[in-house]
């Protein structure tokens, strides 16, 4: 008889944002006059810009007529996405990104869940806690885990504490891993990981061997011109980093789908016996293998986000969520809070009242301010205590709910 | 070190499609005014229909404005397009398919790729030979086979070769097997399975617990009304089938990207100590784990499909194909090949001269007539000897290319 993938049976009741929705649900259908304002899950609210829709109807056009018609593109992306990729994200920051290193897709989710299929499933992996849960569970699902233990970790994981004691910017481990993933600015802390600290993490991975698997989706919100946006900024990374990037967040995205991975032909991993092997090609057999490419519209609409009003356009909008973020930050703190990330960011990471369970701390702020956020502990056990709220919404709810955290009695 | 997935290294050669696209780009570069024309790729040449593209444009401006603007939505797909499908691909035909048991996904490149994750590495798989590459390298990838022997068969593969002899419908192995994959029409046969065939193949699946993994995405070609266009059409179906259904050739979505897969809650599959599990909630944690939902103006231009016009239109452009399918089936007989095909679906199936070597036929098609089909042994080793063509092109294309085939002599 058939039998089912059951490392899928490992994985502890459902995936956070989920779960969330159900609580919200819940809620609302006990409250029906309740009006909830949702600092949850990290979505986007602005409409896609002006130069963004234009080029995504023009191209909308092409594919209704005989001369513009698109069928299956290349797997991989256009030229002319990948190059305007090449020049305006990496050029600009010298470094140097040839063609067949950058892998356009539907979504960095999806990028980050299944890099993890080329490499072996010996291999040993390395995760901030707190973690975007992605990068956890889909290496569950693999089966590069074990169980999981009462406290909610997974056996054979190397989990590294991000917490206000150490800035939440763990150090490299003293023993070596194979996969190590980090995101900056980071989800859900919304710290940011400086050059020195990567500069560490390059190292370490020279050292011992193992691959960086970079996500930098949130990039564009960087605020300081020091803060790398690229690893490939850091010397010696494009031995050993795979990077992720998406429109999501950088040009409201996340309802459009965009995004792209850039694997370096200098990036290798080993076969049991030693042989050194590119991954690159590995990660091109998969992708063409199991996926045919992102909607061309999409692609013309993700190019728009490159010309010189488009960019214009977005970097406009991002500082309008990091003008929401900033006002939390104020207000969280005027409300006695203690108050991290924000500001390369679109996420703050609050300290919950005397360690209040991240939970608690949800079920109250619905029940009582009518707010959603995200609990700490839905990202890892060292999130508990800790809460996330994003900045993604108008600068009216923004207000609103600062508003009604100021006037709960914690 | 990280060590990598050494099954991508059992992987024979590049994919199929893009060793074609390498020896025609040579071809190209060595005879630079030759009208190449391509009934290779099984890729769509007419443009999107009106209805989709009026849709999707108007999707587009929704999401260029504060009130339509849409960000993540359903991973599972938008309940408009769910309850669509379910109305007019199922309960049109008297299947009663759930809301949660659609998933809309990019593609059936990928769904039919990523299926085979929710099952156990110890599954025993069997393919039809030849087969859409995709069912194999996949399981390749996933380390559910053996080593290629010469011959081109992967160990630990149950084949089961559709030729001539068999009319292309090959029968339920005697031995069992874990997951079975039938696609119908047929790619790349273009055969269609009967009631019958199918009803064959669903009670070996009760009797020995296998899952079938039925690919309908050619459903829309089927010209004989006592065929069925989903499995579930078959009694019992609802217990063992997971389908796969795409707008790829229905409507031209090849460079749009829309699709789905029904995964009854009905289908169960069962642990090492013979739990028996619904796949459905596993499935649905890989969806929404690693997929983050069609960009929201695709799932409107699906959704278009399914309107009087658009359904009107698409059926239009079906017929177009399938009247260069008949052009095409009538010039080879003409010009004495033994031709197969072309009746239930856009592939044309012929039989090289004198058992000529399919990629020798492909080498001379392209020398002689500068035409561009898929050999069939790129399919797989009982392909070999046949060749496909599609019905994928303009009128004017077709008739160039019979004309051409018919000057060849062989």
């Amino acid at each position: 008889m058939a039998r089912l993938n059951e490392n899928y049976l490992k994985l502890k009741a459902g995936y956070l944002f989920p779960e969330i929705g159900r609580r919200v649900a819940a809620f609302q259908k006990a409250h029906p006059d309740a009006r909830v304002i949702k600092l949850g899950i990290g979505d986007v609210t602005r409409p896609l810009v002006p130069a963004v829709v234009e080029a995504m109807r023009a191209a909308v056009d092409e594919m209704g007529s005989d001369a513009g018609f698109r069928g299956y593109g290349p797997e991989q992306g256009y030229d002319f996405l990948i190059d305007l990729i090449r020049e305006h994200d990496y050029a600009s920051r010298s470094v140097t990104i040839e063609r067949d290193e950058v892998f356009v897709s539907d979504g960095s989710k999806c990028d980050s869940a299944n890099i993890q299929e080329i490499f072996s499933i010996d291999c040993r992996i390395a995760l901030t806690d707190p973690v975007y849960p992605v990068y956890l569970d889909s290496n569950v699902m693999a089966g590069r885990t074990g169980e999981a233990r009462p406290d909610g970790r997974y056996a054979g994981v190397v989990y590294l504490p991000a917490t206000a004691a150490n800035s939440f910017s763990p150090k490299p481990p003293t023993e070596a891993v194979d996969l190590v993933y980090l995101c900056s600015p980071n989800n859900p802390t919304g710290s940011v990981a400086t050059r020195e600290a990567l500069t560490a993490w390059v190292e370490y991975a020279r050292g011992v061997g193992a691959i960086i698997l970079f996500d930098a989706a949130y990039e564009a919100y960087i605020s300081n011109p020091a803060i790398p946006h690229s690893i490939y900024e850091i010397p010696g990374a494009r031995e050993v980093a795979i990077e992720f990037r998406s429109f999501s967040k950088t040009a409201g995205f996340t309802g459009t789908r965009c995004a792209f991975t850039v694997v370096p032909k200098s990036v290798m991993a080993s076969t049991a016996k030693g042989e050194r092997i590119a991954v690159n090609p590995l990660w091109n057999r998969r992708h063409t293998t199991k996926f045919n490419g992102v909607a061309y519209p999409v692609q013309r609409a993700a190019a728009a986000v490159y010309s010189p009003e488009g960019s214009r356009q977005a970097k406009e909008i991002v500082a309008f969520y990091m003008a929401n973020a900033a006002l939390i930050r104020r207000g969280l703190e005027k409300a006695g809070f203690t108050v991290h990330g924000g500001v390369h960011a679109p996420y703050i990471w609050l300290e919950t009242p005397r360690g209040m369970a991240s939970w608690e701390f949800f079920d109250r702020l619905l029940a009582e301010a009518h707010l959603v956020g995200t609990p700490g502990a839905g990202f890892g056990p060292s999130g508990e205590g800790y809460f996330r709220l994003s900045a993604f919404n108008s600068r009216e709810n923004v207000e609103a709910a600062i508003e009604r955290i100021g006037k709960i009695r914690w």
